[in-house]
């Protein structure tokens, strides 16, 4: 019986080729880099990872590669969540099987205005269809992005269900309050609550959440873990105000690119700034006032290229 | 050198086993008797298709079997529209190599606040992937479900950049004076115009709409026909009036659903309620009073099961 994963993880970056396939070498480095630099795991398929634009196949392989790489499964969750129940069963057993440590599950994200019901029996079958009691799946709530949403009832109704099994939810809703009262309401049970954003992250730590799950992960974990190991001293305060002073310096860029391009900048890799479509490489001149303030909000630029050889 | 396919065509809904597969003898048959009771063509895999809740490998086996069940492909468009590239191209090459006469493609739709350029540049990529020139694909515009949207600018951009093979959209906005405007500004080029709903088929057809792609057309494709073969006279008005009149009796019901209830009852099969998580089945106190609504309004139930045979 193992504990479930907590802490800080990056949703991590997938390189992307000039012909819109995974660079399998430059993703798996970067994700051995995150582990030696701050994080307590990864989440290899969330948003930030541009999941849905690869296919069911790319994302299978590239789990298999990471673990071949050396990669314990044991610190990776997996984004399983598709539109197709047939495409969430088998990313999600494919990941169970191979000893991933979680999946962190989006709902079925084209139809609107659905009724919780209609969810809630998405998921029972996505559960039953994998059949494996080692499986914790996370909730991945992310109304901006994703519009469905898991509501407080349909939380209620999957933990009774599969108690244990739905071990928590990732809330990416931006909403504090909405945290907030997700760890009030089913934090005391066993049920894990991951901010997606660190602009809370010692306010969430302080009430309970288990860690957090940001993009910006990706190339300043170690800020976040310094929050996360500090947070009952008061020094913890100084290092959250860094951290959300830096998170602003992002706002009006497109999220991933603008990380992309960070790596890229730091390993002399320009096509590390690639994307797939329909997302864009951050354009010459964005890149050039994001640089700036990021800069003047006291950004650490991170040291890419000292992980360990594989 | 043929001309594109216009008229009636029905978003065809696929018949669901109990355990989550497509259950291809209902499904075949139906588009068979479609094919024979009012429609000029189908899209499979649309919207009313529950297209995104099946796996690429489950929609291009249906496709192959409908062709191999006798079906001519060139009555065919194949819905394509994935969040991945590459699914996309898979499912659109696959649809043009066995002759299929269009598709209707969906915009990538899981990220939101999409530049125009990133949208283009998807489309630029999937039809150099196909890289066909009897491919003929249609825009699937339906922000209500998708979000995703075409702009005027983007269209303009894409028609131009492939003239004749960007040969069209399915208006599914909801918004007669969106549908009105696009005839208006992109009817005049090689671009057919359909609207996406019965209720203002006439006024489009008579400023130049090329047919129209309905849900109800799974079960009145007949009526739609009665409007489409009469629009130049007068009685097309009356005929108009009581298709709107039916439609209206679907408000408050989800429409797959509904639809399948309707052939459900007819047939006699209560498997054919079955739909696709996160869609579920009408209950039956709306089914019943849908189907009061239904009668009072005058809908003719289709004759189901006068297809001829195989």
């Amino acid at each position: 019986m193992t504990t479930n994963l907590r802490g800080i993880l990056a949703p991590a970056l997938i390189a992307v080729t000039d012909h819109f396939r995974i660079h399998q070498e430059r993703t798996i480095g970067h994700f051995k880099w995150l582990l030696q630099n701050g994080c307590d795991g990864l989440v290899i398929f969330g948003t930030t990872s541009e999941a849905n634009s690869f296919s069911v196949l790319e994302r299978r392989q590239l789990v298999e590669q990471t673990v071949e790489a050396g990669i314990d499964p044991q610190k990776l969750w997996i984004g399983t969540g598709c539109c197709a129940l047939s495409d969430s069963i088998e990313l999600t057993r494919h990941a169970v099987q191979i000893g991933c440590r979680g999946v962190l599950t989006l709902p079925p994200f084209y139809y609107k205005q659905l009724v919780d019901e209609g969810l809630f029996r998405y998921f029972d079958a996505l559960i039953e269809g994998v059949g494996n009691d080692r499986l914790r799946l996370y909730l991945y709530h992310i109304p901006p992005i994703a519009v469905v949403q898991f509501s407080f009832p349909l939380i209620e109704k999957l933990i009774t269900r599969y108690p244990g099994m739905v071990a928590g939810i990732k809330d990416s809703s931006g909403d504090w309050e909405h945290t907030r009262q997700l760890i009030e309401r089913f934090g005391r049970r066993d049920f894990d609550i991951f901010p997606g954003n660190e602009s809370n992250l010692l306010a969430a730590l302080r009430v309970g959440a288990a860690g957090c799950i940001s993009a910006t992960a990706n190339v300043a974990a170690l800020s976040l873990q310094g929050i996360l190991q500090s947070w009952p001293n008061p020094e913890a305060e100084d290092r959250q105000a860094i951290v959300t002073k830096i998170r602003q310096a992002f706002l009006g860029y497109p999220l991933i690119p603008a990380l992309k391009a960070i790596i890229s900048k730091v390993r002399g890799e320009p096509a590390w700034k690639n994307a797939q479509p329909p997302l864009l490489p951050l354009s010459n001149s964005d890149q050039e006032s994001f640089f700036s303030k990021l800069s003047a909000a006291g950004f650490q630029w991170p040291a890419f290229g000292n992980e360990a050889p594989a």
